[in-house]
């Protein structure tokens, strides 16, 4: 049987992923360079889970000492400058990869909190940094108005939606690969509807 | 008696609750919705502590562990919301709840960190940071110009007067919290009259 | 013979008051005040140090427990602010000493968390992070598109070069005062020589 923290591992390495492409998508619209799009994708995909980590402040954030946190970011900005950049529909691409980010590291960053004895309350409230602190940092630093705070569209909803589940299915016990990927799917679907729909 | 920690507690809720207030008011400026009210009054009024005991190294910060923390920015954005919508003297409500935030931050900052056994330099830095790190935070995610910097006005010189004033009177064993609220009502009346001048 | 905690001592409070000139020059375009100068100055020359203390999570950062690292933000304030306010060629004479700090912190950001027991690769994340992490602080802080990611100019690739050859010497052990000094030489002129093509 697959352990806890290996599909942990895995579902935080696609999220990263998800929002090292939303950062390299923003990077290419502001027609960055591709060493300017590996670094906003870096630090989209890994500023919420490094804020995570020294929050927790057990040792130093994963980012820093597993190297495979490295590769997304590299992929991600790769793929960007290679095959989109000729493509107009920057901002649904963008969105739809937030999204994926969003809904997976709202999963991962509330078991990580959890999974380090954090009381239910903080656990909740970490996984939602976690979850929106990436996007947060990437709009700061291109000097945009942070989608965060658009009136009209939902965003930390979803990803409270998605701490809370996580949380409630831990206490109960019934928390696995299967019910995770379910929760992801919720979210996911929550945030693209709110986006559709503002 | 009440212990110097009760005191300190609420000392900080309300500094947070005035800063939180100020945050609010600036979401409504921008024409922020109730959520981004709620994240906006958050950052302004957890931040300043949470880099403070992100320094410190001394665990989670407090914002992230003790709940009663949540409960300042969901009532100042609640209040804001429904009594301030209308109100067009924004700035100057804005800028009495944030002196008052800042007059009650560079004391509680500075005393968490002479009780955590810093030095009395770096207890003054850390108090001057934990006061206007909050603001900074929000004048720079609302993408405005810090307040910190208006070559006019005084921010950050209230903030050390008061840090220093705190480090004093600690080390002479004369702070209590009677001297706090003065401490806390000369910092207040240099911050708006400094303002006023401006 | 000088100890290598020495060295590392003094080319970092160089690369501080390097940076902080940076600051302070960036403050005299924007006409802050000597006040604003001076935290402009703090934000970047300490910025990219206490972010990487942070991280490799050994107790508090060490601008804030060593007071030296006060001077040079103060000092390089003043002198901007008496010397330098009727200057025009601000953007050279900042590029430069920004330049100056990068080339210094991207050694002496590696060296600490080679010395904290940090592996190879995120020992070079470290340094960068350390080198561009001040400067990023500023020109969020100052609200303009960080020269990070200009397209046509090169910032973060002179401060890899510059950690991977430290990291290369170190692990030889043939990482002395004088190589230092050398590597610090090859990645400023990089550094100019790239901006200078720009």
């Amino acid at each position: 049987m697959i352990s806890i923290d290996i599909v942990l591992l895995w579902l935080d390495l696609v999220g990263v992923f998800f929002f090292a492409v939303s950062g390299s998508l923003l990077a290419a619209r502001k027609q960055f360079d591709i060493v300017g799009s590996v670094l906003l994708a870096s630090i989209v995909a890994l500023g919420g889970g490094v804020i995570r980590d020294i929050i927790i402040n057990a040792g130093p954030p994963i980012a820093f000492t597993n190297p495979a946190y490295l590769a997304p970011p590299l992929l991600a900005a790769m793929l960007v400058y290679f095959l989109f950049s000729s493509v107009q529909r920057f901002t649904s691409l963008l969105t739809l990869f937030d999204a994926g980010g969003l809904a997976l590291f709202c999963i991962t960053g509330t078991l990580k909190a959890l999974t380090a004895g954090v009381n239910p309350v903080s656990a909740i409230l970490l996984g939602v940094t976690t979850a929106v602190g990436g996007g947060l940092l990437r709009d700061i630093t291109a000097n945009e108005i942070p989608t965060l705070f658009n009136a009209r569209d939902l965003y930390a909803l979803p990803a409270f939606v998605g701490a809370g589940l996580t949380t409630l299915l831990w206490h109960l016990g019934t928390f696995t690969g299967l019910t995770a990927c379910i929760i992801a799917g919720v979210v996911f679907a929550f945030r693209v509807t709110a986006w559709r729909r503002s």
